[in-house]
């Protein structure tokens, strides 16, 4: 049995990242282009286009795509895509270029240069058109609370389009060396273990109880299961990755057959789009060779905005046929006393007493006042990890409290 | 989503048995025709045959199909067939017959008239002709040990090949009201349900822990678990299917969620086959509307004539679309303690002291003795039923050894 073939109607990896001569050379001409500022957000899909993650893209999306892709989750040649993958700026800087303009795209945090890419086309992005782009991508238009209609919402007026020839992946590489996997690298790996079906498992959280079981179903019936986190920004509160890595390594190693699971990390932000990004989190795992993507209970969900299971539901509304990567649909999944271990909705049939759940918002409090977390609910080894990186956070804080109170040193 | 299509190149079921004036019209022929008495294996064959179990069969095989399914999983007509579905006779009786020759075939134990049959080909089976069936089919030929071998070996020496009439179905319509269900049935009732990714777990023994974990990791990732019980003839020491169908029966009322699992049983003798039987299991599961079996460790097999997961392996040896019904294959499965739930061996990293084994000798050794079984190896409701039968069993027993000291009663 093959590997999934990469997405789109070439059906092969299209990575953007330049090397060896070709680097050395678009880097000088760099630096003579005019710059962009780009965000994080947006250095982050340049770095996945430039590994070949977001195959068969080959730069920021123009107008006819953008608009597909919102409405019909379709680019104008009529690749499927479920989220818009745009470049914005001020439109003072937009209307300053000539038509093909070639111009540099510098990441705003670290002053890096990412990539450049020819201007072929620029839009103006009003305030309608933004509303269209959350209401289809996020379903919501609530920019208090919704961090992507936040971030769409507040871009520049005017998106710029183009193919872009990447010349860096940033810090990624250097500073998730152990985790930072190219798709042409995990393709590699799942055809030396001569695995084919692999569900992916996306994470931005460390592994609890509920998690490995999802993972474990997964290994249970196919070749093997791809423990794949996210490395991009997260939202405020979200465990760090180097943590969350420590974590998932020491529970693979306390907990799993060897290599019935592989840990990797991709670049790339959380948009927390829900069903959309379920889509797109299938999408480019097709990319990086999985058969499968487990889809659990809000996938990629925040707040209240989807309903659970509307990530698993999307997936029977597309047309078929525009993933080769499929759901690996699981219900709600919890330790139940009556069963005497690990079930779902599907399989328990007890009482909400039977059952141990703890809330995201009730395990940070517990972990960040050193309280017990109950058994069954995580393992030992993930929650000492845990508690300890809850400890430093309490450390830190307790030292700016007392430095503010004696007033003898500066706040960071 | 549709079910899968019945086996053969008709894509649809064909029940042998007669209804209404036809049926009325051929029992009164029947009693006409020269009788030939079949074996209990024969009778369930005809069954099956009649509820287009056994689809596309039309009758018993004749010399061409006989070899092919021996030799090369093929009849004739190049259609998939694992496990030959023969008539044997006395050849004095196979001599008396004219060409074309109508017969009646009754069955040896009950004496009711099963099927008329025209026979359209007899053939000779020498020793040779026998052992090449055994070691194909089954593998060895040892038949002081393997009880489908001493079957085979033991049958007279002559095939008679032709259609069937399938007149009755025995006793398993009345004697397994609440189980006995055909094809038909069971893909209307999934199709009422809405259900097309079905799992079929074949059962010859009540279910404990792992056979429940088992079902429940096809119910995590499928639309249900159809739980089907073997109802013909078994070997000594197996529980009887009323006692099997009651424990299954509690264990799903109070471990599964409603709906999520169905029971049913089928008219079918084991072969002990292993591997080639787990073919015939995933055969007329598809029939029955099922597009999965579940194919755990030793599957269909007896004693140690076959490799653990050979039942798994024989799936990808036969050719590429023998059949729609695909095996869910999950590896050995038990309770561990440091898992703190269940696992199997791809999903378990622990030490053998930390997992709960009993072979199936020990399990029956504690239950007829009154020992108890350690936590989570059963259900406490499930042990509680098997109890009670072996003590109805010694009770039996003990009064037989009684009646026979004294001598005043006849043994039964």
């Amino acid at each position: 049995m093959a590997l999934v073939k990469p997405h789109g109607k070439k059906k092969k990896l299209m990575p953007l990242l330049l090397s060896g001569a070709a680097l050395a050379k678009e880097l000088k001409k760099a630096k003579t282009l005019k710059q962009l500022k780009i965000s994080s957000r947006e250095t982050s899909d340049l770095v996945m286009m430039g590994i070949g993650a977001f195959t068969p893209l080959t730069g920021f999306m123009g107008k006819k795509d953008w608009k597909g892709v919102c409405g019909k989750y379709k680019m104008a040649d009529g690749t499927f895509w479920p989220i818009p993958i745009t470049l914005s700026c001020d439109p003072a800087f937009g209307n300053s270029l000539k038509k093909n303009e070639e111009i540099t795209l510098v990441d705003e945090e670290s002053g890096e240069i990412m990539a450049t890419m020819k201007v072929t086309e620029k839009y103006l992005m009003s305030k309608a058109d933004k509303e269209f782009e959350c209401k289809n991508v996020f379903r919501t238009l609530d920019m208090a609370e919704h961090p992507g209609v936040k971030k769409v919402m507040g871009q520049p007026e005017m998106n710029l389009a183009g193919p872009v020839k990447v010349v860096s992946e940033a810090h990624y590489p250097t500073q998730f060396k152990e985790l930072y996997m190219t798709p042409a690298q995990t393709r590699k790996m799942f055809e030396e273990k001569g695995w084919s079906k692999i569900a992916a498992f996306q994470t931005r959280n460390p592994m609890h109880r509920s998690h490995e079981f999802l993972a474990k179903i997964a290994i249970e019936t196919m070749d093997g299961c791809f423990i794949h986190q996210i490395l991009g920004k997260l939202k405020e509160g979200d465990i760090p990755a180097d943590v969350r890595a420590k974590a998932i390594n020491t529970l693979m190693d306390k907990y799993f057959v060897k290599d019935s699971a592989l840990q990797a990390g991709y670049p790339m932000e959380m948009r927390y789009a829900g069903p959309r990004e379920a889509l797109l989190h299938a999408l480019f795992r097709q990319n990086f060779g999985c058969s499968h993507l487990i889809v659990g209970r809000d996938h990629a969900g925040v707040g209240d905005y989807y309903g659970p299971f509307d990530a698993q539901k999307i997936f029977d509304e597309i047309p078929a046929g525009s993933l080769e990567t499929q759901p690996l649909k699981i219900d709600h999944t919890f330790y139940c006393f009556k069963c005497d271990g690990m079930a779902s909705m599907r399989t328990c049939p007890h009482q909400k007493e039977d059952r141990l759940m703890l809330s995201g918002t009730k395990l940070r409090k517990m972990l960040s006042e050193g309280e017990n977390v109950p058994d069954h609910f995580s393992r030992p080894e993930v929650l000492e990890i845990l508690k300890a990186y809850y400890a430093g956070l309490t450390t830190k804080v307790e030292i700016k409290l007392h430095s503010h109170a004696e007033g003898t040193h500066t706040q960071k």
